[in-house]
């Protein structure tokens, strides 16, 4: 009865989720005991994950928010009177549907069982919250954030949370990670030593953007907490040129810079590598890539102020970041000379990720984004720039990050025989629907990504739903780029009828770039110990509903 | 007997012939009645194909073949005494083991029936001479000039030409094709009128630098007959600025530039693409690409003459040729502006190919070529230069050679939505041994070539000899090329065991690139309507001897 009464509001609702085309950079939310994914704003003087629940109150009442934030302190005073208390671990026991499904938001606690069959944005994404708290899903997506949606949610309330539950963990000093910063619940962590994560599937593709707390995070060491007002960027200058130390401050001096930038990981869809043969490297499946707007300095700005210029002889600029391993080795990578001093590359010293300051897990104060490469070559915590005659010397470029045929193994390897990886092949993924789920006849909605190396752009997706027998053109969206500069991808999707008759499709999307480059039919023909370029067409089995 | 005499001569040969590093950019023959394939010498002052036979001999003795020449001039008044007479349509029914197998050297016939299974060079490549000429094939091998080899052959005369055969068709006026220049008998024609012809799979590899006779060739009209003194290149000015009307010694005085480059036909491999289903087009098999030295001036600094720079809206260089249809419309296509612009892309007008003036079938006296770029935009026979806000407007850029999904046909098709092709994806194949040959059990060798669009270089090359379940990396050949410059193609060979046992081989290859782009698996997935960008893995059927 209570849903049926809802109906209109969900429905509406529903309506607000398909305006997906704009981007929603900034994350707000209304009532939250935790802080890790308020916005941030761009200044220099902060510590990135720090901020006053005076700050947001404000910010909630600029945005007009102040009619939710007052109505849900009410909340919490009505509830006062005799409401059930629970530990946030008996909250987290009920995540499934057998179980029940508890949510928290502030201090109450809801079970949203009933619920999530017609949450407006799909089962799938409230589940992503099921055994936790709500705000950080809320952040994502603005549209949470009206009174009816508070309404709607206050009729399942069964109690509150428990406040001496609510205590911090010691710091263990002996552990190198107990500093990393707090992370999206949402991300599917891969590792958490170092810490290695990618958005979900249906998180993946819901924004051309990708919001900052579920951008991939791909660590290779302990994340360094920099300050802002003490951090500087070495840069060794060209012979007869003095080498630049830069604080924060003379960064801001050059010309500032902004571009949409996709970063993959070389390593994104490894785990269907996996499938064919063991490989070494960590299990990421299709959400290894994510997209940003990324502002800076240029780096050829840089390099040109340190008097370096284009030498006739190959060269690379190597970068260091401040992250280190207990020997004091740090990570390191580098790139050609020559994409470097091109400005038409666009090579960013990035300082803001999606309009806020580099979240700490992606570099922060500065990070090297250089469009079009893989995300090795786009060293977080960057403490020092060189120009060499060689590559970078580092474990990640000379003995890591390359590909190699399918008959090489550990005991044949020689990592000399292969150039390190810079720009990445032609790639595309299917989000939507995801392997072994059920969707109804009638029609189905096929949704992913697309994206090239090199600047070279995305020109069309192949879809088809039996198996690679017939094809279908999918719809492209996404910001139109300009021509050798295609550095982010597009998001795409085909909405097509289901064959009638059929019980299972086997779902299948393969992309064409500008250069008419297209990806191999299957894994194992370009299988590499250490499952780098993992892009086959990607396969997604579905069952349709009798 | 004769033959076992004969062993180390053939051996030696054998020797020599494996010598292929060094491209041989000079075509000489030792007497010839055909005087097409000479060597021509780069000069202004003279249309390609006509050369005195006295020229030729100069050349000849000055290459020390002065004994060779004298020798042969001996043979021919030596067999005047008595020899048996014979038609050149006689000499041409005799091309098989089943005939016999005759050819001609000057003025005798020759039966090679038992020498062609001994021929060091292989029994395939003497086939190409079978029942005509053999200069032609002599040209594009040096080795063959020296006396020793002609002693050989004398064993084999069995009677002289009828030199009342001898006699020039005479020319069909009403023909336009009339006048098309004479071409390599090697090569295997795919149409007569325009001409396209291909050279086989024995020659394609057997040089890094293919030799102009036998380079492919792709006219679209008939071949424009033009006078180097009076030709004129236009090329329209940029606003505020004067046309140019260059002269080919005006094209002389800018900066001369040379660079080898492959040129692929984009239809090149097409007769894969028939097999899935029927595609409108050439029936191309693996030869419709070569590779050349070219020389010319830089169109940027052509371009720069007539006032053009970088502008900020995307603009396009528009190449119109001399080649015209009945109803006068000329052969064009376009490359974008920035391409065009960049010192770094060495966009050539040139007017050398590989040491000698064009020749005719490839664009005397000037054509485009456009490093990485698909063949169809390199225009031969330039007459017009010109910088447009669009593409060229021509069918051969709006309405041909452009890739679609396989389910587009001619009912649905629209040539608006697909970029034009303008780089190449990465390619590669199979030049020995054939599909359906017979090979010695023990080793097998494996050659072949690859390449990529964009000066994107070959890394790697994979070669499989059961059919893709295991893998062994090929030899890479070869000159190297300067970072993303790697304008010409990557010769390469495998050798290896053939597997025990086995009764037939599936071999095939595929090759990576150094953005780590793969060649796909399979045909059908990438087939479209115009057979277009055909770059699967290239497969071959090989029986094994028992």
């Amino acid at each position: 009865m209570l849903l049926l009464l809802h109906r209109p509001v969900v429905l509406g609702l529903r309506q607000a989720f398909r305006l997906r085309s704009s981007p929603s950079r900034l994350c707000v939310q209304t009532c939250s005991t935790n802080n890790s994914f308020q916005p941030q704003h761009p200044s220099p003087n902060f510590s990135g994950d720090n901020y006053s629940r005076r700050g947001w109150k404000v910010m909630g009442t600029l945005l007009g928010l102040g009619s939710v934030l007052a109505y849900h302190d009410h909340r919490c005073r009505a509830s006062q009177e005799s409401p059930r208390m629970y530990t946030k671990e008996e909250v987290s026991s009920h995540s499934s549907p057998e179980t029940g499904i508890w949510v928290t938001l502030g201090c109450e606690v809801f079970d949203v069982t009933e619920f999530v069959n017609i949450h407006p944005g799909g089962p799938s994404k409230l589940m992503l919250a099921a055994g936790g708290p709500l705000e950080p899903f809320w952040a994502l997506y603005a549209v949470h954030n009206q009174p009816h949606v508070c309404e709607l949610l206050a009729e399942y309330k069964i109690g509150e949370l428990n406040p001496e539950d609510n205590v911090s963990p010691t710091l263990d000093i002996s552990d190198p990670y107990a500093n990393d910063p707090k992370r999206h619940p949402a991300l599917r962590v891969n590792s958490q030593r170092p810490f290695n994560a990618e958005p979900p599937p249906e998180l993946l593709t819901e924004n051309y953007v990708t919001p900052n707390p579920i951008f991939f995070t791909r660590n290779h060491l302990p994340v360094p907490d920099l300050d802002p007002d003490t951090y500087r960027l070495h840069v060794v200058g060209a012979p007869g040129h003095q080498s630049l130390c830069l604080s924060l401050d003379d960064l801001y001096k050059f010309s500032k810079h902004e571009i949409t930038v996709t970063l993959q990981c070389a390593g994104n869809r490894r785990s269907e590598m996996t499938q064919i043969k063991e490989v070494k490297g960590l299990e990421w499946r299709i959400g290894a890539i994510s997209t940003a707007c990324w502002a800076g300095a240029r780096l050829c700005d840089v390099l040109a102020q340190a008097g370096h210029q284009l030498s006739d002889t190959e060269a690379h600029v190597c970068f260091e970041g401040l992250d280190c391993d207990p020997t004091g080795t740090a990570y390191g990578a580098s790139i050609p000379l020559a994409r470097a001093l091109n400005p038409e590359a666009e090579v960013l010293l990035a300082y803001e990720m999606n309009g806020q300051p580099l979240p700490r897990d992606h570099g922060f104060p500065v990070r090297v984004v250089v469009p079009g490469v893989v995300g090795a070559r786009h060293v977080k915590w960057l403490g020092r720039i060189s120009v060499e005659a060689e590559e970078s010397h580092s474990h990640w470029q000379r003995r890591d990050y390359k590909g190699f045929s399918p008959s090489v193994d550990w005991d044949t390897v020689d990592f000399d025989s292969a150039p390190s990886i810079q720009e990445l092949p032609v790639q595309s993924a299917i989000t939507e629907p995801q392997d072994g789920e059920t969707i109804e006849s009638g029609e189905v909605t096929v949704k992913g990504y697309a994206w090239s190396g090199g600047g070279r752009a995305v020109i069309r997706v192949d879809v088809s739903l039996d198996g690679g027998l017939t094809w279908q053109v999918a719809e492209l969206d996404g910001e139109e780029q300009s021509p050798r500069k295609a550095w982010a991808w597009r998001l795409w999707q085909l909405q097509a009828p289901v064959p009638s008759g059929k019980k299972e499709l086997n779902i299948i999307c393969k992309a064409v770039d500008d250069s008419y480059n297209v990806q191999p039919d299957t894994v194992a023909p370009i299988w590499n110990l250490r499952g780098v370029l993992s892009n086959a067409w990607h396969r997604v089995h579905v069952h349709v509903a009798p």
